[in-house]
């Protein structure tokens, strides 16, 4: 993560549920489109690939976060930082392995599906939030991050919680990400 | 326009580039859908009406307004309450016609095309923001106000500025829209 001083556009919000209703127009519209379930999670994690790539330079330019030293570090800043900005909400996170590469974001609420009562019927592999995934994934890898990022949990699906696995690919390059003295 | 007072939902607000670019997403999976642009265009509509419908209630309870006597009234809070609640932007007014049903909304400045330079080749005829006009035409339909709702320029052909025109079809039923004393 980089710290650019040389941009601060102007911070602009808007009303979520236009959003969620956007989102679910566009899954539904998806749903049309391909018959396989694993189709319509591939289509929405290429589609949100692609908003990550393009998000990450302005949230890098609005957050002014600093260089990270571990993969902690950056699961931090995703969770209270870039959740925060763009979803409103701040997922607990947790480690999931003693080399501290995997993570979850941990959702007690997840926005998107306010006004999504269940999945459609015959849906029940369709994993409805998926442009997150591609959005985490896209944005972390214009950072030089490679991840896999998937639902490990999701409320519609009957889970308690939501849970979004995060895990690095490679070992975190120290001495880049190393802070500047 | 009601005023119920049993509701007050949390207010929540996300960042405007994630909905613009899962917007972007969805316009560009309809234009894989369909070859014609008129009919791109009709289910943006299509898909913005359902919205409408959806958004209203929230909306009323919201933003609280007041019973509206008058067209012209109606057409300033869309103006200066729905759009700065969920675009973040208010658009200038203009009325179209002497018996003051035919007004225009002006924006100076649409965010929904912040991310796109131009219409994508060969699709002259999208209206690339027509998710808005079904929105409004479903959101004004649940009040039991019939309305046209179409887009009059648009920067994205080369106009100056974005206006949507909305044309009521009936005369107000001064009666039912008449503020209790």
């Amino acid at each position: 993560m980089s710290r650019p001083a040389h941009r601060r556009p102007e911070y602009h919000k808007i009303n979520k549920d236009l959003f969620v209703l956007t989102y679910g127009a566009l899954v539904a519209q998806l749903c049309k489109d391909y018959e396989k379930d694993e189709d319509v999670n591939k289509y929405l994690d290429k589609m949100g690939y692609g908003i990550g790539t393009r998000l990450v330079e302005d949230f890098l330019a609005r957050s002014c976060v600093r260089r990270c030293h571990s993969y902690s570090e950056i699961i931090d800043i995703i969770a209270q930082v870039a959740f925060k900005m763009y979803l409103g909400i701040t997922p607990s996170v947790t480690c999931n392995n003693s080399s501290r590469t995997e993570f979850s974001l941990i959702l007690d609420k997840n926005p998107l599906v306010e006004f999504v009562e269940e999945l459609p019927a015959g849906r029940s592999s369709l994993c409805y939030c998926n442009l997150l995934s591609g959005i985490i994934r896209g944005a972390l890898e214009m950072v030089h991050l490679a991840a896999d990022v998937t639902f490990l949990q999701d409320t519609l699906k009957g889970d308690r919680v939501t849970e979004i696995g995060i895990t690095f690919l490679k070992k975190l390059d120290e001495k880049k990400y190393r802070r500047k003295k």
